[in-house]
């Protein structure tokens, strides 16, 4: 890593490639988020307003045809550009000064075709959900692998019983495979719903004020066919309304994050929990290691699934603040919007791309889960007990029998058999085992399962 | 207000009847929200409980039906209440003592079929899935009244020109009625939302670890069904799973409230604005007064729906933070819940209560809003003096001519005239006329107005 | 509980008594921050005002006198103060009006001098700073008790070893007095920040746009000192100018709530994580009872603490998004404080008291702190062999003996042996022993105590 | 900016360089917390880690000195090591890889002792202190340049009336000096907070649990004296303990930064309301351009003040959620303080650097403050009004005279005459003047003023 070819003093003094962020650091999301990213995008759009405007007539085809290809071409110092942004509050102003530049040195009957008609905040918005798209698509892939696995695992483990946990007690039996269901349940339909909202992410064209007017300017009567050919040439949606301060989309897309971050987080701080040296049920697919203690296996993705997930619901909030906006665009609400944006994605991009390999090498220890299980002997069932011998002994008498076994649980079957002379011992052994206390977890599994079949779309 | 009958002094200390939140005080969902209520919720959780038990065998049709009448008719003590569940950290354990023995009051028999099989989650996410739908439709009816008075307000001034502004600097003209449309929008798409979300609210049933298994020993091979039925009666939907740790339909709930909030505190902030001393082209209904100056009328019901909304993200962000939850049952997350459901419940009930009274009753001033317009001049269409005259005199002619025109906006058409001797003087006004730049303005609100009728179900 | 005379019909609907909030519920500090105590302060602050206008003669003594004792006396009616409040934005305009017709009622020619040069900011602001000074002189109480508590815990058990763990997993020996050490550092310092923050706690007045102009109109050039003598009355500092728009004071008490809250709720978690089933190290003093399974022993008290304090950041952060106001009175950013700030109060209080109760009673089990440490073996202080052998075999070496050791921890011993012939086996046990690795704790303890000493006002 | 020598291309696809942060991009503060930033911060932190070793004894001179002369030339590749930060969960585990390795080839001896007995956690806090502290000192050299031009504008403006203006509307006339004056009352308390907390930042060294066990073993009885050491080389301060979950300085540090945020925030917004078409009364020192309309001037430096600080809130909130931490290091909570304590540094920063800016230059037009006070006329002296003549003629004669004003402003005066036959003109006009009901407005700036000189440490 210590080279001469790409070293520390060849990144920009202001540079963030992610040193903060392991969770992200290095995955495709982050390269499909970062500054050149944005600048793709941005570009695209600037492309797509030129071929929308030469379909209508309003730019000549040759004059689009340059500015594609200078768009494709061009070299734009991102240091400058967004240092840049500053005068005028956004980095569309810079780059179009520069793509300006670069379509005249070309072709300088093109130049003024570009950006032609539109506001920075067409441009940006646009870009934006173009690299929120792109991202998403990757994400979805991680949560499909994810909802796969976690399918797995909850059939694999239908029979896996293991200690029920509530306000951090053992409560009753459960089973893995169950605990996996869930997991799986929320996945699978904070997939889907991202799916959508990213299927639906319109592009943005208005105008200075949304009313269209330079395109009637520059193309009579045909603005709103201008603003639908701009849409579809970026692959995204063409809203009823531009949406300057009609932020619907970006809410909707922040909740469908964060929505997905916390199906992830769960799944996080539960593998973390499990995994505790006392605990031990689970163990991440290779633990990290420690900079100090040899012998430790840090479960990583857990806890930087953790961490990552535990910012977003943050973030998706600052997008909401962004809805309450004045005018035609607002003065900052709509600024706070892009750099919380991004994190966001990184943060549900890292997690999934984590969870994903998390879920897909997990190793699970179902004699640990027995041991554990063991640990509140046959008072794990006292819930059982009351329900089937309270009727017969009164609810008091069996409250009085549990509370003896506190730190005695295995004198319970003795106690039960003598207050219950009548019963046989295999009717008592029954009553206190676990394993026989499962409930309807096949069932649900089963529903589940069905659940995520029937509304997923992920090869299950 | 001040009487004997019901005073301060007869409130418990702690009580919060809403006198540091005007914006609900006093509204509807304010009743449908408050201890009163939840504890209301939690009664019939408990009766469709034990209803359920009985139509699959598992509780006597009679200890229901006292189950029912005791639910019905006894008084319980709030303020105890409250206090009680510190013990056990949370309000279903001291309710189902009290209300046991009031069953055992009325009927000693029944008294074992009070809560049965249940934990306490089962009942109080069920109470508060009752709580949100039953405060939901009181939300919903606000916003249709809402949608309703700004479809109307877009229709009657799609003619009515003003500024448009960007970053609080006039930028072209709009309509008010592209303005209101662009409301319209933002609050036709929450309430459908919303509406949607609160119709799909499930039940929560699922024993003390989400298996059921105190309903399969009560109800061999019928604690699913059973969980059916519990649903069926409540009106809620029956989810495939528990949702104990699976908060899926908390965070979409959340959601769907903060997107409401949003939707409806940009039009808080956007009205606010515009009743300005200065700018004053929109006034409320009827204003709020000022404990000193007799002469303000404050724009009262704007600022507080800016003041409710704001808080929603945040409150929705903390409910995102609760489905970051280990175990089958939480150490705390679960618990934050609450208060925060409640709360963003309350400021969207208040906010939508408000706005239903503020755009039903708006005062729209359209020769202020001329008047503001002629603020700027001709300088207001300059963007189109750019694309119109910039293909002819260049580009930097065109900047120098208007930047000479920002001291002296009217004189901008004797320049252009000397510029452009060949266009005749009718020609330059019609250029510089703010009214004949409003785009697509017209096509905009249709676009709108067609898109809330095809997706919304408000009557429009 | 269930009972004719306190029933829940006898609370008004929209009343919040604490039932979804038990980490407060029934607390001092739930009395002090209720609507009936937020009303005593707008009282008592029209009180000081009436007598700091008596004070520099703008007022008459017997007027004041007449103020003072109408509103020790009056009755007011809550709830519909409360939903008077809409009309005007806040409680005071209603309140006032209330007040001013009681007085009437008492001595008309008293009624004019009620609130009179004071705008509704001035009242509710100063009553606010007077409920927070309130509520946190009860905060600080039970954090006093929580630092005596955790000094003693820190002193006695500062020989108690116990597995240090980081990233879940167990990594080099630890003692509990150096956990209860850091615990009291931090509720220490909280409540340092918290007590010297309370004491600063300014009153507010400056009239309809902070000139006090109404004020020089009624006492010309007594202004000033008629603001100074209605601070000192209420018994709050008088700040430099009016903070109508400069909310440092909010910001301030929101960061040392917000700070106490961490403070208490990394304690919450730590016992609530220390008592699981697994690890059982800590447990309350009685646990939490369970609704379905009697055996459980939840740890209430930790889990309540940790969804107190887990929401208190949100609270706090709304308190500084407030401090971005405009104008001499914002149109929302202030309405948005009061609920936040009552909430915030009520979750540092809730947690606080909890935190009393759960130190103070914590019990511990030095005998399961060992076998936990036992789980580990020697791995524990494989940091320790790699630092004391490591330079002898060399780092690789090491290395590798430990990670043989992986599934035979206590193989460990023999092949250290076998590798440092040299060694006698007493030399090589004592590597070896976990309580041989404390490092500084014991030192560290004291400077801890010290620090608590030199910088506390606790008695210790 | 198009170059062939530093294009986009040439960054790493995953770069951040402030493309979508306006606010901070291209400020010292970025390049003070960029990743390379944070990689030197490390290195020194590693750096005095071996100094201090070397003076207790524990690591030799020449290792120290190695290790050092390596740190500062061996180049680093931050792609790389940010994507290798991923297994382990955090930077400083490839970082002490690489930096062992360089060591290594520099001198084999000196390899070993790198990073001896320290955890990652040691290295990262300490580095992020060092890294706020690097940043805080730009920031109040920003914050006290903004506190010289507000006292400025306070004292040279104190006689320049304005509308006082609450919840929107006018209310009683200010002056232009007060304003600035309350503006400069909180950046300058948050200036004395943050360069407070800012000295007081403590390195952080504990080893893996926070005993310095591992220090103890290197140099018996010296472990506390190596931890002193280690701070002083850092120049950070020396805390009692170890601070891994005693996260006090991490919360101050956080609330320090959003209290000044928000200082500036409220200028932000304030300035961008008074620069707005129809009030106008300030402008920046030049306006941002717009990328359609070229009369415009965008208030973007308030924008992107608004932009920036209106987000602190929610980062300081994470800080906080963080302290909330379990174990001896936490599983998650800590990681995700690193990016966003990052991303608060820059907006405070860019904020800061935009103030001083924007204070500096800041255009004020008292004519137009003249202009828009004369728009409410003499109303906006009611409350005087009220106040003077309310005894006289009684409260409602007082209101109705007003009201019957409200659409004829001018005519109160006659009205007042007429009412008042007594008063001769010169009075009544003198007590209509908006400019003789200033108040206390002299003396509070006078106030203001001696409160920054006596608490501030910037040279007024």
């Amino acid at each position: 890593m210590t080279s001469d070819e790409q070293a520390s003093d060849d990144l920009p003094a202001s540079a963030d490639v992610g040193l903060l962020s392991p969770a992200w650091a290095g995955t495709p999301v982050a390269d499909e988020t970062g500054d050149p990213a944005v600048l793709r995008a941005m570009l695209d759009a600037e492309v797509a307003l030129a071929e929308a405007g030469a379909a209508v007539g309003a730019v000549p085809d040759a004059a689009a045809q340059v500015i594609r290809e200078v768009a494709a071409t061009a070299r734009f110092d991102l240091v400058a550009l967004a240092a840049g942004s500053r005068a005028g509050g956004n980095p569309v102003i810079p780059l179009v000064a520069e793509l300006r530049r670069a379509v005249t040195a070309a072709d300088p009957r093109a130049a003024r075709f570009v950006h032609l008609g539109a506001t920075s905040q067409d441009i940006l918005d646009s870009a934006l959900m173009l690299v929120a798209r792109r991202a998403i698509r990757l994400v979805t892939g991680d949560l499909d692998a994810t909802v796969a696995a976690l399918a797995a695992l909850a059939e694999k483990h239908r029979g896996t019983p293991m200690a029920g946990r509530s306000l951090t007690q053992h409560s009753v039996p459960i089973t893995f495979g169950l605990k996996a269901a869930g997991w799986l349940m929320g996945v699978s339909d904070a997939r889907g719903f991202l799916a959508a909202v990213a299927e639906a992410l319109p592009a943005q064209l208005g105008g200075a004020s949304g009313t269209l007017a330079s395109f009637e300017e520059l193309a009579p009567g045909h603005a709103v066919e201008l603003a639908e050919v701009y849409a579809a040439r970026l692959g995204l949606s063409s809203p009823p309304l531009p949406w300057h301060t009609v932020r619907t989309p970006v809410v909707r897309l922040a909740d469908a994050l964060a929505g997905s971050a916390g199906a992830l987080g769960r799944i996080g701080v539960d593998v973390a929990l499990l995994s505790r040296t006392e605990i031990s049920e689970l163990h991440e697919p290779t633990g990290g290691g420690s900079s100090s203690m040899p012998q430790k296996q840090n479960p990583a993705r857990s806890v930087l699934i953790h961490a990552a997930t535990r910012t977003a619901p943050g973030l998706a909030a600052e997008l909401h603040r962004s809805a309450i906006a004045v005018d035609e665009r607002p003065d900052g609400a709509w600024h706070a919007e892009w750099q919380n944006l991004r994190e966001l994605l990184r943060c549900v991009g890292g997690a999934a791309s984590l969870a994903a390999e998390l879920t897909g090498g997990l190793r699970i220890d179902p004699e640990r889960m027995r041991a554990n299980l063991a640990m509140t002997g046959p008072l794990i069932v006292s819930e059982r007990v009351s329900l089937a011998v309270g009727p017969v002994l009164g609810a008091d008498t069996v409250r009085k029998l549990i509370a003896e076994s506190a730190g005695d649980p295995d004198g319970l079957g003795g106690r039960l058999q003598a207050a219950l002379p009548d019963w046989n011992a295999e009717r008592i052994r029954e009553l206190l085992d676990p394993l026989a206390y499962l409930g309807a977890s096949d069932a649900l599994i089963d529903r589940a399962l069905a659940h995520v079949r029937a509304t997923g779309s992920t090869g299950l």
